[in-house]
C-alpha cells in the first residue's frame, strides 16, 4: 500500500463545489480554514459545503467507514444526476453489496445515505479570507540545519523554491527526521490506563508506528514531569520501586486502534474499557505533546532491568524507526520497528523497493532515526532486482574495513609514544573482544572511545588511518530488507545467490502475499485460491515455500514468524543476528491488500497460524551442528480448517461472489496444499524422533 | 569446456620455427601440407620440424597424453634456455608432479623427455610449394544453397569474403550442417565386431558425438550394400530374420573411446578385444564413408520392433543432434543426443549461454538436425540471465497459436465447399486427437497432411490461415536446456519464476558444476571441498541442492539423472514430456573441468551415483495426486565412500596436495553434507512407509 502522507480529508474540489468532512459545522469551520485555502474558495466562487462524517459515521455504527455518507452527499450538492434517482441507485447496491452480511449491515448503510442527505450544510462563504492559519508549519527553530533548510520546506510544500544548493552533496539525508512531521491525521489516539495496565508490552509491540513507547525509571525523574504526565509502579522482581510509564505520541499515531484492540485486560467494571483506549485526539494534542517530550527526556531503561529477548523487554528498547508514513494497521512496520529495537545501534539496512523503500525514507523525512548517544541505523534503498547484492556489498565493506583496521591496530601496538603510553593492555582487550552480546558490544565501544582519545594524540603513521575506522572494531549487523515481490519474485535470484554465499547477513522479508506497493499484484507468495492483480481468477499456483527452499542449504538459518506469537519474533530476530553466516526471517504482514479490518488484524495474523497456513518454526544450523534436528515447530497443529481462516478475508471472499465454482475448487485444492506442507513440516520437524537418525 | 573445432595440433609457429606432430616423417611430410602452408614456410623462412607425438606415446605408454613429448621437443629446436637446463627442470617437475602417482608414471615421462629429445627432425624446406592440396574444402557441389553458398565457404575459412547478401534476411539457419563438416580428427576410431556384439546399444548411448548409430531392418535392404558393409541377424523376439547394424561415422568421430571403454563384451580368446574397438582411422576413412551413406539411407527402424522407452529402444531412434563439436568425450551431449532421439519430432529448444550454446549453434554450422521426413528441433540461444523466459515464450505462443487454429477448424467445419466435402469427420478427428504417444502423434499428423491437402482448395475464410497455422494442431514439447551456471546461478530467478507459473516446459539442466565453457569458474553447483577458478582454496559452501528447492512446489515434475543409469534417464525424459505442467532434469555431466580420463568418465558417473553424492530419483506430482509419495529413490543406498568418488578426480585432488589441512577438514565437511542429503532424500521417499500418512 502507498505510504499515506499529510492531512488526509484535504479539500476536494468538484463541479465548483467544495463538499469537506470536519467536525466544525456551517457556522464554525470558516476560521478553521488555513488562509489560502479561505482565498481560493472565494477567488474560484466556490460553493462550499461541510459535514461531519466521522461524527455521523459513529452514530450509525459504521464507524471510520464513512464512505457512503460522503458518496450521497456528493450526489446532493453536485447535481450531476438527479438526486433521487442517485439516492435510489445508492440503495440497490447496498442491497446487492451487504445482503449477504445481514440486515444490520443493510439497514446500517441505508442510514447512512440519509444521514448523508440530511447533514450536508451549505457554509456562507465570507467575502475576505482573514484566517491566522497558514499552510505552512514554518516553525523549523530549533532544528537541525538540513531540517530548517532543506527538509522542513519540502514539509512546507514550497520544495520548488530550494536551491539545488540546499540538497546534500552526496545524497546522503539525516535520519530521526519523521519526528518533526507532526500529521496529526489520527481522529481518535490511545489513552492509557495506568491502573488496569498489567505492563506486558503488546500495545507497543503492534504499533506501526512507534507511536506507542514504555519506559522504567527511577521516582526521582518525575520531580518536574508536567502535571498530566502518568506514571504507576514498575511491575516485576527487583524493580525497587521504580516507576514505569507507557506514553503515546498523539500527533504522530495514526488512529489505527491496533494497540487497543490487542490490550488484554479489561476492565470488571466495563468490559468494553481496556488499559489503553481510544479518545479523541484534538483536545489531547496539547498535553500530550508536553508529555511526549518529558517521556523522549527520560533516561532510557537500564539495560539490566528486562530481558531484551521478551516481548515486553523489546518494548523497553528505544524504537529507531518511528512515525513512518505507512498505512494505518501496517502489518510490516512493528516487524522493521522491533529489528531496529534489538539491532539498531549497530544495523546497516539494504532496503527493497517496495513499501518499506516507501515509508522508510520518502523525502522529506525518514522515520529511521538514532538512540540518545547518536548511533542508530544507516539506510538506503536499492533496486528491486539487486537488493540483497546490496546488502552483500555492505557485509564485504564491513568486514574488509574491520580487517583492515585490525591490522593498523597490531601495527599501532608497537607505538612508544606518550599519548600511547600504557595502552597496550586497552588494544589487546579491543583486539580479544568477545561481542556476543549487547552488553559485551557497550563494553567494546568504551575502549574504542578510549582508543579513539589516546589516537588523536598518537604519533604513529597508522593513527589518522585507525582513527577513521576504529568504530569498525564493533560488531556490525547487515539488514536486508523487503517485501515478497522482491524476495519471492523480482530480486529471488539475487538473494539466492547472496544467501548461499554463507555470508553474515540477515534478510527480513515482509510477506504481504502480494505487490502491495503497487496495488496489489499475485507474486509467487500470493496463495492459491486468493485473488489480486493479475489474478482476478483466484491463483492458480500455489504459494511458493521461500523458506522450505532455502532451508534446503542447510547453512542458513531459516524462520517464519508472525505477529501471533510475538515471543517468537523476537527470539528468531536475536538467533538470526547471532548465527555468524545468512539468516532469512519470513515475517507474515498483513495488509490492506488482504480486504481485512486493519485494526483486529492480529486476529487474521492468529487464524493463520492456527489453521497451518503460516507455521511457525525456526530452523537453526546450529543445532544440526549438535546433532539434533535443526527444525523447531513453533506452532501446534491446526486447530481450524484453511476456510475458517480464509473467509475471513476479502482476498479470498472475492472469488466466491464472482465465480462461485471456481471458488470453491481452488479452495479446496489450497487447503490440501497448505495441509500436505504443514504435514511435511511436522514430518521434518520429527524426523529425528520417528525416522531414526539425523 | 570450449568447443574444440577445425582439426588440432594445426602449425603451430615459434621464434621462427615450426614444430608438427605428424604420423610423416621428414622425408614424406612436405607434400602432406596444403600449398598455403608451403608457401607460408617459405616466405618466412621458418625452420620446420616434424615429430610423430602420437607414435611415440603410443609406445610408451602415456597414449594421448604427448605434451611432455611435444614440450621437450619445443624446447630442443627454441633454444630459449640451454636444453640441458630445460631437460633437468621438465625431469624436476615430473618428480614433483607425478611421483605420488607412482614409479611407473615418472619413468613414462622421463622416457618422454628422451623420446622427445630424440625423435624431433628437421625437414629440409623445398624452394617452391607444390602441393596438391588446398586447404579449403571447396567441394559443396549437391549441397543445399546455403551451404554451397554461405556456409561452406565459412568452413573454407573464407568468411570474410562472403557478401551481406548472403546472410540470411531473419538470422535463421538451416539445420542438418555439421555433417557437412567432416573434422575427421580422431586419430583411432571404433570398429564394430558384429560377432561379439549383443546389440545393448551403450555405445551409441554414451557417444557424445552421434558417431555411432544402430538400425534393424530387412534383409532385402543389403542387396546394393557395400563391400565391407558390416550387419548380422537383429537379436530379440520376433525380428523375423531381420538384419542389425551398428554403422561409425568415423569422419565425423573424435576418437573418445568412450564407446570401446563402456561395451561390455569382450572376446572370450582376448579379453582386450571388445565387441567394439578402436582402430586407426585414416586406413578406414574411404571405406567408412561410403559404408555411412548407406547407412544412413537404410530405412530407419520400424517402431513396433522395439520399445524406445528402454536404453536400446532409444538408440534405435534416430539422433537430431550429432557431430557436434563439443570436446571429445563431452559428459553433456549425451542428454542433448538422446533428448533429440526422443522429442526431436516435435522440440522446440530455448539454449542457454554456455557450452550447449556453442556447439549447439557455432557459425558455420549446427548439430541440430531433422528425421528424413524434414521434422526436427527448432533451435535457439538466448541470453544467460533470460533463457527460461524464452522457452516459456515459446510455450504462450505455441499453445495461443494452437487455440487459434482449433477456433479456425471448428469455424471451418461448416463448410460445404467441393473440397471439404465429406471431410468433417476427418476435422473431428483432429480435435479430439489423443496424442499420448508418438503413434498417436504421428497418426495426427497424416490427419492434418490430409486436412491441409483439402484447406489448399478449400474456398471458407478461415481457409488460408488454417493451412498456416495447422502444424499447431499437433504436440510440440517444448524444452529449456542450460548448465549450472544459467540454472543455479544467473538464470535461476528467471527458471524459479517460469517453473513456478505451472507451463508445461522441459527444463534439462547439464550440470556439470562449473561454468565449463568460461574455463572451469565455481557455479553454486560446485560442490564443496572441489577447486574451481574463484575457489582456488576449494569452495566452502556446500552444493546448492536445486532439485529439492524445486521440488518444494509440490507440482513441479524433477529427476536427478546420470549416464550411470541410462534406463532410468529414459524414463525420467519420457515422463517430464508427458507430465502436463513443468518438469526439471538434472544430470550430472562429466567434464574436463573436473580432471578425469574422459574416455572411462562414466565410470567417474558411476561412483558419483555409488557414493550417494548424485543420488538419482524422480519426484512426480502425478503419484502425489494418486495419493502415494511422490519421491521415487532410483538409486541404492551408497556403497563406497565420498572420498571413493572424490579421490579420482583431480578437481578433489588438487586441495590435498596445495593446502592438505584445507583439504581435509573441507573434504570430512563435504562427505558429512552428501551423506545427510541422501539421508534426508531417503526419508523423504520412505515417508508414506515410515511416519504415516501423505
Amino acid at each position: 500500500m502507498s505510504a499515506t502522507r499529510r492531512q488526509p480529508g484535504w479539500p476536494f474540489f468538484c463541479f465548483a463545489n467544495l463538499r469537506l468532512n470536519s467536525p466544525f459545522n456551517r457556522d464554525e469551520v470558516w476560521p478553521h480554514l488555513p488562509k489560502r485555502v479561505q482565498q481560493t474558495i472565494i477567488d474560484k466562487k466556490l460553493k462550499f459545503f461541510v459535514i461531519d462524517g466521522v461524527k455521523l459515521g459513529n452514530e450509525i455504527g459504521l464507524g471510520s467507514r464513512i464512505n457512503v455518507i460522503m458518496q450521497t452527499a456528493f450526489f446532493k450538492i453536485s447535481n450531476i444526476i438527479p438526486i433521487d434517482q442517485a439516492v435510489r441507485e445508492i440503495k440497490d447496491a447496498i442491497v446487492k453489496s451487504y445482503s449477504k452480511a445481514g440486515e444490520k449491515v443493510v439497514n446500517m448503510n441505508n442510514q447512512a445515505v440519509d444521514v448523508g442527505l440530511e447533514n450536508i450544510q451549505e457554509v456562507t462563504v465570507p467575502t475576505s479570507a482573514d484566517s491566522t492559519i497558514e499552510m505552512t508549519i514554518g516553525q523549523w527553530a530549533g532544528t537541525p540545519d538540513t531540517v530548517q533548510n532543506t527538509l522542513g520546506p519540502i514539509i512546507d510544500g514550497l520544495g520548488e523554491n530550494l536551491p539545488i544548493s540546499a540538497m546534500p552533496d552526496d545524497g546522503t539525508f539525516p535520519t530521526g527526521t519523521a519526528m518533526f512531521e507532526k500529521r496529526n491525521i489520527a481522529i481518535e489516539t490511545p489513552v492509557w490506563d495506568e491502573e488496569l495496565c498489567i505492563q506486558c508490552g503488546i500495545c507497543s509491540f503492534v504499533c506501526p508506528h512507534a507511536t506507542i513507547r514504555m519506559k522504567i525509571y527511577d521516582e526521582k525523574e518525575l520531580a518536574e514531569a508536567p502535571e498530566t504526565f502518568k506514571s504507576c509502579a514498575a511491575r516485576g522482581k527487583d524493580m525497587g520501586g521504580r516507576k514505569f510509564t507507557l506514553q503515546v505520541a498523539v500527533e504522530d499515531c495514526t488512529g489505527c486502534g491496533a494497540c487497543v484492540y490487542n490490550c488484554p485486560v479489561k476492565s470488571k467494571e466495563d468490559e468494553n474499557h481496556k488499559a489503553i483506549n481510544m479518545q479523541p485526539q484534538p483536545p489531547l494534542r496539547d498535553t500530550e505533546r508536553k508529555n511526549l517530550d518529558f517521556f523522549l527526556n527520560l533516561p532510557d531503561t537500564d539495560p539490566a532491568l528486562f530481558n531484551s529477548a521478551t516481548l515486553k523487554g523489546s518494548q523497553l528498547l528505544p524504537p529507531m524507526f518511528e512515525f513512518s508514513g505507512a498505512c494505518a494497521g501496517c502489518g510490516e512496520t512493528p516487524f522493521v520497528k522491533l529489528c531496529s529495537q534489538l539491532f539498531g545501534d549497530r544495523m546497516l539496512v539494504a532496503n527493497a523497493t517496495g513499501c518499506s523503500s516507501i515509508y522508510g525514507g520518502n523525502l522529506p523525512s525518514t522515520p529511521w532515526t538514532t538512540r540518545k548517544d547518536g548511533l542508530g541505523p544507516a539506510w538506503s534503498n536499492s533496486l528491486f532486482e539487486d537488493n540483497a547484492e546490496f546488502g552483500f556489498g555492505f557485509r564485504l565493506a564491513i568486514d574488509k574495513t574491520t580487517e583492515f583496521a585490525r591490522e593498523l591496530l597490531v601495527k599501532n601496538m608497537a607505538c612508544g609514544c606518550a599519548a600511547c603510553k600504557g595502552s597496550s593492555e586497552l588494544k589487546q582487550a579491543i583486539l580479544d573482544a568477545d561481542q556476543s552480546s549487547q552488553a559485551l558490544i557497550e563494553e567494546q565501544r568504551g575502549r574504542i572511545k578510549q582508543l579513539k582519545a589516546i589516537l588523536a594524540k598518537c604519533t604513529h603513521e597508522t593513527a589518522t588511518q585507525l582513527l577513521a575506522d576504529a568504530d569498525f572494531l564493533t560488531k556490525k549487523s547487515v539488514w536486508i530488507h523487503g517485501g515478497d515481490g522482491w524476495a519471492y519474485d523480482i530480486g529471488y535470484g539475487g538473494l539466492d545467490h547472496v544467501l548461499a554465499t554463507g555470508a553474515n547477513v540477515n534478510v527480513l522479508v515482509m510477506d504481504t502475499e502480494v505487490y502491495s506497493n503497487t496495488g496489489g499484484q499475485a507474486s509467487k507468495a500470493t496463495p492459491m485460491a486468493a485473488v489480486a492483480q493479475f489474478a482476478a481468477g483466484g491463483k492458480q499456483m500455489p504459494k511458493k515455500d521461500l523458506a522450505m527452499m532455502t532451508m534446503t542449504y542447510g547453512n542458513i538459518y531459516v524462520a517464519k514468524v508472525s505477529m501471533a506469537n510475538p515471543g517468537q519474533v523476537v527470539k528468531a530476530m536475536l538467533e538470526a543476528d547471532a548465527y555468524d553466516g545468512p539468516s532469512l526471517i519470513i515475517a507474515y504482514s498483513h495488509c490492506i491488500a488482504h480486504g481485512i479490518n486493519m485494526t483486529s488484524a492480529v486476529d487474521n495474523c492468529k487464524r493463520a497460524v492456527n489453521s497451518g497456513y503460516w507455521p511457525l518454526f525456526r530452523f537453526d544450523p546450529r543445532l544440526a551442528a549438535e546433532g539434533k534436528n535443526p527444525l523447531q515447530l513453533d506452532s501446534k497443529a491446526p486447530s481450524i480448517s484453511f476456510e475458517d481462516f480464509a473467509n475471513k478475508e476479502n482476498r479470498f471472499r472475492m472469488l466466491k461472489k464472482s465465480n462461485p465454482e471456481q471458488a470453491e475448487q481452488l479452495m479446496e485444492a489450497s487447503a490440501k496444499d497448505f495441509a500436505a506442507r504443514f504435514e511435511l513440516y511436522q514430518k521434518l520437524a520429527n524426523l529425528s524422533a520417528d525416522c531414526g537418525t539425523k
